[in-house]
């Protein structure tokens, strides 16, 4: 297949979890770094693209887990930039294991943003064009959630550190955010099996968020990241047994 | 000099803050992964502490910057462990810029745990001579902290994936929690210069620490992190104007 970038990556400890997991936080963080090495390498990274005021941003995941990665294993991550259209990229990545199996799949939205305004850019032929891939008039529906109904929630707030340098809270940080609100009993017995997650608004340096979980009775989680009445990501988790 | 261990890392976008600077947190990430590469290179490492059920953990950091890496810069991580008496073991660190000019420079003092009894133990001379290094009898002291006075601070929960594999919260968050408690006006302009670090008590999941900051007349920064008259760690940092 053509255009698909790949790098090498072993786990390392502070990619893990108290079971030697890769958490879901590094891998989503890792996975950026990939379409960021392949950004530079078809010379569209982010000094391109500063004079434009124009930063990329991710507004959802589809993930699928055979399993997760644990602790030294040596994996390598691909991506490949697939289809575009006015506003709308859209991005697979895969982690294979050293026996070269896929362990996981993951679709990914990327929309422009100018870095000023913070709201959304039609995309240029000549930024994604170099990626390759094709533009369609199509644009992918994500698979709408379930109402969540818990009040119960986990106050988190947003630290110095979580921005990054678009002054962004880097999207990865709300999977620890959404899963830590499970709970060390709940994470301990289960590993990721599937994940849809959308992101609609920016959280900013020193809001408080609430993160509210809901069990569902198919054992899947519902999640949401609100400041009172405000939405700012939802997602829905579905789990396996760790192994 | 003899036994030197290295290892070539490039900062990349998760490492750093809003103003493209590797964050205090991420570079201790990356000395502790050195240091535990240099572990497996000496056969050391976790798995042969293991059936031992010991572990490593680190009590103190002293840290000199001339300045902090930034984003895209290929460094070279250094370290050498250097002495250790009957509880304390010495380790050096530096990072090199890509001229090969020293950057940072860093000792560390590491000491065993029993894993169960979360108990200091003494050091076996054949899991710590192959690091190279000698043995002896002086005990380093650590530069005394002044007392600090504040009564101002911020409430830190200890989450899930703060854990590390050895259930221990990983002593790089403490960084985090003591320089956030600053601020993002005070951290946007200002830089780590020295830093004087002590770590007594380990924290535990689901605990709530509160991070105390007092900012001296000398321009330097006190911090303390505590749970109600509990002190897990406190440190001493003087600053730089950003460059």
């Amino acid at each position: 297949m053509e255009n698909i970038f790949k790098l090498p990556y072993e786990v390392v400890y502070y990619d893990t979890d108290v079971k030697k997991r890769m958490t879901l936080e590094r891998l989503v963080a890792v996975c950026v770094l990939v379409s960021e090495e392949q950004s530079t390498f078809v010379g569209r990274d982010a000094a391109y693209l500063a004079p434009l005021n124009l930063g990329w941003v991710i507004t959802q995941y589809e993930m699928d887990f055979v399993r997760m990665p644990i602790l030294g294993e040596k994996l390598e991550f691909l991506t490949q930039a697939t289809s575009w259209n006015k506003y709308f990229c859209y991005r697979n990545f895969w982690v294979k294991d050293a026996k070269g199996e896929v362990i996981i799949e993951m679709s990914a939205t990327f929309v422009l943003m100018d870095l000023t305004e913070r709201k959304l850019k039609s995309v240029p032929e000549n930024i994604i064009a170099p990626f390759g891939g094709y533009k369609e008039n199509k644009i992918k529906r994500s698979p709408k959630l379930p109402a969540l109904n818990a009040t119960d929630f986990l106050p988190y707030r947003v630290r110095y550190f979580d921005l990054d340098s678009n002054q962004h809270v880097n999207n990865s940080h709300y999977f620890s955010w959404m899963l830590d609100a499970l709970g060390a009993d709940f994470l301990n017995a289960h590993e990721v099996k599937k994940v849809t997650i959308r992101f609609d608004k920016e959280v900013a340096y020193g809001q408080e968020v609430q993160s509210y979980v809901e069990i569902l009775d198919d054992g899947s989680t519902l999640h949401e990241i609100k400041e009172g009445p405000d939405l700012f990501a939802n997602a829905q988790v579905w789990w396996q047994d760790r192994a």
